[in-house]
């Protein structure tokens, strides 16, 4: 599967270039295609050293969306809107688009859940994709230092919200070919907000008691 | 600790009772004095018949505040207002009250967090209590089924949110001998909303994936 990634010099999208370039094509975009090209030439040398062969190319944005069959966002919530209005939605339509965006706000030393009126971020991002793209979120509660680490292992439970089955499928084997991350259906993307939720509370909870990096098991 | 339950007849209550009730006096209020006096001594002759001693009793709602040390709320939240408005202020004042509960609504087959408009079931239940009462969310992501089976095994994360520093603590302790829960401070009370929603979350995981009495961890 061609796999296009929005600020895909991010942890999600080195991480994820890092976890499964050798089974998917991987197209970093970036608003700076120079930086996303070199990113991806540094992946891709880290992998060799390994001997794995992996396809994994930077360039900007828009192109990463016209080349891929998935499109994965991996922005902060307040870029999400104006970058997407810098993309042809015809380059968007009709594919599965991924979500992983958590709206938080810091407030005296917490971070708090801070979702749009629409009750989430992926809620509110579905309002500024073309109609036809299928949205579904996943990869939200994943500590953001361990994604580019490759030696460490990703087991936590993904939970995956989407409104069309078999986009949500396709997702769902995504997740679980991405180290050892366990991807299951968590519902409509009505409920994706709980799960955006999560994040803030790993992240006080870390912090709190002295934690480093936690992740969310469902079992 | 001398800790009254109210809704003592309830999954936690029974839970509570069956597991820490060698360690601390557990008083279980209902509404039905006598549902709660017969919930009591079963727990007795089941610890009893494993050669366990313990202290627990049965009384009505106002009784178990009354003798309370600490309070648990164990109640939907949609009786919540109705029965603290049935117990003087007086027995619950300067006490630590425990809040488990999570405010749901089912649609469509799927599982709603449907919190109040304070933004959680715990921000509600403060303003009923007195101001001196000290309110602290924990066990709000148990699966209720396991709670009163003794040889399940309790091994999740609780996460506790509360705005004191002092009550939190003596809750935390509680919590962690209770079973094998592992309670971490998660915060104030103003994200206890988080925490009450994966309640919500983690019964539609299990619910679609066909799997059973899902728990959280956050490690």
């Amino acid at each position: 599967m061609k796999i296009g990634i929005i600020g895909g010099t991010g942890d999600i999208g080195q991480g994820l270039a890092l976890r499964i370039s050798d089974k998917h094509e991987i197209i970093l975009g970036s608003r700076d295609p120079a930086k996303a090209v070199e990113a991806a030439e540094s992946i891709i040398a880290t992998l060799k050293k390994r001997g794995t062969v992996s396809s994994c190319r930077g360039t900007s944005n828009e192109e990463a969306c016209k080349a891929a069959d998935l499109i994965i966002i991996s922005l902060p919530f307040q870029h999400v809107a104006s970058t997407l209005a810098g993309i042809d939605p015809k380059y968007i339509a009709g594919k599965i688009v991924i979500s992983p965006v958590n709206p938080m706000i810091r407030k005296d030393g917490f971070f708090y859940n801070n979702p749009p009126e629409e009750g989430s971020a992926a809620l509110a991002i579905k309002k500024m994709l073309p109609e036809s793209a299928k949205l579904v979120t996943a990869f939200n509660n994943i500590a953001a230092r361990k994604w580019t680490i490759l030696d460490e292992v990703l087991d936590y439970t993904v939970a995956v919200c989407g409104d069309d089955p078999e986009a949500k499928k396709t997702v769902i084997k995504l997740v679980r070919e991405t180290s050892q991350l366990y991807g299951l259906d968590a519902g409509p993307l009505a409920v994706s907000g709980i799960v955006e939720s999560i994040t803030p509370l790993a992240i006080n909870i870390a912090q709190i008691n002295g934690l480093k990096d936690l992740g969310v098991y469902i079992k």
